[in-house]
């Protein structure tokens, strides 16, 4: 099966699809999960089958270091080497080495780094990004772009977001040699697809300017970067509203390293179909539990005592088998059950966020679902 | 329904038998996986009763420290409070007073220590321990024994089992008061059995006087405490085997804290029924994985490109899924998932271990699943 993209409800911007990957479909707007070095932290793939998940993100960072990239070629690639045989969609390994590499500089050629692993020295080209996705053998390879800090001034956003575009063209050049017989590359995955990256800080006409020219290079669908990185939460609800305009509408988005789930609803709102995000698993492993009636930090001496689930509303094992006093005894006991039980809620909470989201866009009552989520989730938070 | 148990098969001096308690049955000879703080670590209780776990062990030093028993009787009993509905076993605590906690001393009414959590002062007298255990309410309560390092003169051995003893006596008057209307402790589980424990250290003439006056005190059954505590493994089997012939036959023998897949063969050879180790799980952790061809050390280099499953002949779900290269990774990242699936295999395999020991004295075929077991399991480890 080819990547294919279809929508199949729309209700004002928010769209409902399908994507089709040559490892089976998903339905969006969908999340994916971050399973940095091949596993979501905490959680076995068992579980997040159960969960419902459909598709999984990995970073490419992580795995081209440890336990490198030639080995999982040499394994099949990435799915039959961690046996998560549905979708996976891998970055490009470039937000990594801006913010875990010691020692990065980066040139037009590439980013130069050090591992943090061991000190070792690599570079990271757009080419280079390319080959390594081709070996993992993802249903979806990200291209390289350049991480901006923020805040940047329209001056370096300009700047930085022109090489982002000019990698995006090596990118492409080079994926399109990654079948051919010229190719040396270990293809692990001839059907994998290839998406760009708007970038363009919170400036609105660089984020246009980067989209038309992203788009005008051709890819199978296109990401949103550098949001979520320390700008106020309206600015990035702007962005993300600006920049779509610019998209096509019958191609995938995708909006990269966000959010909240209420991040989630407002950017369905603004025409995004595709999320990841830490939050959920690493706000489990630190005892920090989505709920409908807001964020509840189990580490909290109320809880102590506290029979009830986390959240009365949710169905998932960990709300049907744990109460929060027992999940705050695990967490303060340093039990490794604590992140698996927090995680699986969370991945829960979700999930099933999204399951809604695309419900009630398939019943075109996405704006009164987008009200009450905000109404339910986002009062007064009861302790965080 | 009230503790009941019942050999029904005999092979040599071997035992098939059925064990009832306040929350269901557990075929024997049985493993008891350890969930020290109410957890079995690693994994959820979900994926222990798909290993076809009857019975965990948890730890009343740990529980009584942290939630704290009063906290977990007002939620009702240990049952509820972790919700494990299956039955359960507590130890007296007094293994960790020995080993754990700070400053401990031990006179004729019990053992003074500090928590090893915030140094608080505590005293663990025999009565505290059954009130302890009543409050937690677990099926099977043990007494508090004193725990004599290895090695110890038979002087040394005498006066402590001596001791153990008249601790012995202590205890069982103060169990026998629990359900009466003198007795202010709350008791969750008013079914609750308790077992003596034979010391002696590894001495056969204070081991049969151990036996003989704990069997006279009268418990619902009898456990061997005092081994697996550094003494030659040989010795440890003969004591197992000189102890076993003072208890009565229809009694279930519980030997404590053992031990090495050999260890519960050997044991069950000379007449034991339940055990409990933290052998399965912590190897677990530190990435050592117990095989029908023996050990494996999963963060050997040797296994970086090893695309078969860690055991061949196993069929749990790491197994079925996690090739040896993937489980290595995932140890030497340091992920969650290492944990769980190395504990998962490891509990599988005790676990089918005691299941194709039942079968075996079922059948009459013991001795010759023993041979066969040795023949298989113990030939040289292929890199511990």
């Amino acid at each position: 099966m080819a990547f294919d993209f279809r929508i199949t409800h729309i209700d004002g911007r928010a769209r409902r699809g399908l994507l089709k990957t040559p490892h089976g479909e998903v339905q969006t707007p969908a999340f994916l999960p971050v399973g940095t070095q091949g596993a979501v932290k905490g959680i076995t793939h068992r579980d997040l089958e159960g969960l419902g998940t459909e598709i999984l993100l990995a970073n490419t960072y992580h795995l081209y270091l440890r336990p490198g990239s030639d080995a999982i070629a040499r394994r099949g690639g990435l799915h039959r080497f961690i046996g998560w045989l549905r979708p996976i969609l891998t970055d490009s390994g470039g937000y990594q080495v801006f913010s875990l590499a010691a020692r990065r500089s980066i040139d037009e050629e590439g980013a130069h780094f050090k591992s943090h692993l061991d000190g070792s020295s690599h570079l990271l080209t757009p080419e280079k990004a390319v080959d390594i996705q081709a070996q993992l053998g993802s249903d979806i390879a990200m291209v390289l772009d350049e991480c901006l800090a923020y805040p940047a001034d329209v001056e370096a956003a300009r700047t930085s977001m022109e090489r982002t575009l000019r990698w995006a063209g090596r990118s492409r050049d080079r994926f399109h040699s990654l079948n051919t017989s010229a190719n040396r590359v270990t293809v692990t995955n001839p059907g994998q697809a290839q998406f760009g990256i708007v970038q363009g800080g919170v400036h609105p006409g660089l984020r246009e300017m980067s989209a038309r020219q992203t788009v005008a290079i051709g890819f199978e669908a296109f990401a949103i970067g550098g949001l979520s990185v320390g700008e106020p939460v309206d600015v990035m609800y702007d962005i993300v509203g600006h920049t779509t305009t610019f998209l096509p509408n019958d191609r995938l988005r995708y909006l990269m390293g966000t959010g909240t789930p209420g991040d989630l609803v407002e950017s369905v709102a603004r025409g995004i179909d595709l999320f990841d995000c830490v939050l959920p698993t690493r706000n489990a492993r630190n005892g920090q539990l989505f709920t409908s009636e807001g964020r509840l930090n189990i580490k909290n001496a109320r809880y102590a005592e506290d029979d009830r689930p986390p959240d009365p509303a949710c169905t998932c094992y960990t709300c049907r088998t744990a109460s929060r006093a027992y999940l705050r005894h695990l967490f303060l006991a340093g039990e490794i059950n604590a992140a698996t039980l927090n995680t699986l809620h969370n991945l829960n909470f979700y999930l099933d966020t999204m399951r809604r989201i695309r419900e009630a866009i398939a019943f075109g009552r996405f704006e009164s679902f987008r009200l009450a989520f905000h109404q339910s989730f986002s009062r007064r938070p009861t302790d965080s």
